[in-house]
């Protein structure tokens, strides 16, 4: 059962329809880890059979990256978390004709104004964000679901997000040289073992453990807590934080030069 | 003396004003590398102080990547070359009030409705192309000069394309551990140590000769040609070019695991 958002209902839309950026939206592919498996968050009108990324439109006089920002709050309550704008999708067939339809003949039983506003083109920046799935409770609007979803097992989805989806996870992987940005997926204090269950979810691999342990232990960010007492006491692993006061080189970290 | 590009003249912007997506432009990072310096292909009205990246807009029916295609066509004759988008800049702020009426007051002496479009709000995307200063003839419009500038003595830059210029910057140093993106900034045939050198100018600092060239040669992506002839044939460097028919794996060479 999700939890109802409390911005604007689509009914509303004439109102605030002038105080938007024409042709520009935005999409956020939020990530999250559930200690086994990556997951995307994905909405879908219950009256439509596709899955879609939540995204939203950029007030005139609000900053992109703050349209991201609102998005990701209104659909998990949070507002502290990584995000990050990866790719602009600029394509004019990024929406077929028929998705379109589709879409503004639901949305016209609703509201013809916010029909209208969706036959036009848009062009989406995309922004990938990080978060932990227990942390989050998906909001939907009515008539709405909204359910997170294996990376690996994605249900069918509207217009051009597939693609949206794989760009960002290039991009995240792209980013795993250093321990920063994949640590926002875990609680505050984890093992080393569950920082690897994690790296080999993103990357599709297994990795060595002995390999993996040296070369995270070798950035030096890592707090070394007390050990995860669970019985037996003898191979009992230490639970590490990522010391978020290093702000990392991310990019000299990825050069090998 | 530059030549004069071929595109609508602004007076007749008019025209096609009604073609183009409102609020959407592109800005192009065009680098190029003399054998010497790393420089940026920069532009200036006659009558405005400041320089700016080449720029467009974005017809309704043409995809965004086309649109910078076809700015960087315009500026350099060129189109077969290595072009990359790399983020959307969309502040509300990215432009100041001071200088958008100074824009505004020089482009209404030559036509009012180029007057009024610039005084919307812009959301920009970047794109970086990389090509050979010795093959662009620089195209300005009339009134207008395009140059270009070494990157470590840059003029004074209008709007936020300072920090446009570094943001592709990054880009192009996380693109280094594989030799793809960087030969496209030399002739096809080249020394280790000329590739070194352009190593050394983007990265503005000196790298170790034997240890870059054991880590260039290691990917593989070479092709060994004879040596350059310049009288001591003792210590004549090998000419090498890139093979261009291996598509890297862009991503997986940037992994450590």
């Amino acid at each position: 059962m999700n939890m109802k958002r409390s911005t604007p209902q689509i009914t509303e839309f004439d109102k605030i329809r002038d105080k938007l950026l024409p042709h520009h939206s935005v999409d956020c592919v939020i990530l999250g880890f559930d200690g086994i498996e990556l997951k995307v968050l994905l909405s879908k009108w219950d009256q439509l059979p596709n899955w879609g990324l939540p995204g939203g439109f950029v007030f005139t006089n609000e900053d992109l990256d703050n349209a991201a920002i609102r998005v990701l709050k209104d659909r998990t309550g949070l507002n502290k978390i990584y995000l990050k704008q990866f790719h602009t999708f600029g394509n004019t067939q990024r929406r077929s004709e028929e998705e379109i339809h589709n879409l503004s003949k639901f949305l016209g039983q609703i509201d013809q104004s916010i029909m209208d506003w969706h036959q036009k083109r848009f062009v989406t920046t995309g922004y990938f964000a990080l978060t932990q799935i227990s942390k989050v409770n998906p909001m939907a609007a009515p008539q709405e679901t909204c359910q997170w979803h294996s990376i690996y097992h994605l249900p069918t989805l509207i217009f051009d997000h597939s693609e949206i989806i794989q760009k960002a996870l290039e991009n995240l992987k792209m980013q795993l040289n250093h321990p920063y940005t994949a640590t926002s997926l875990l609680p505050q204090k984890f093992t080393m073992s569950e920082l690897q269950k994690l790296y080999e979810n993103i990357l599709n691999k297994k990795l060595d453990r002995a390999n993996f342990q040296r070369k995270m232990l070798k950035s030096n960010t890592f707090i070394r807590h007390e050990k995860r007492m669970d019985g037996s006491a003898n191979k009992a692993p230490y639970l590490y934080s990522y010391d978020r006061s290093n702000t990392p080189d991310l990019l000299g970290n990825n050069l090998i030069f």
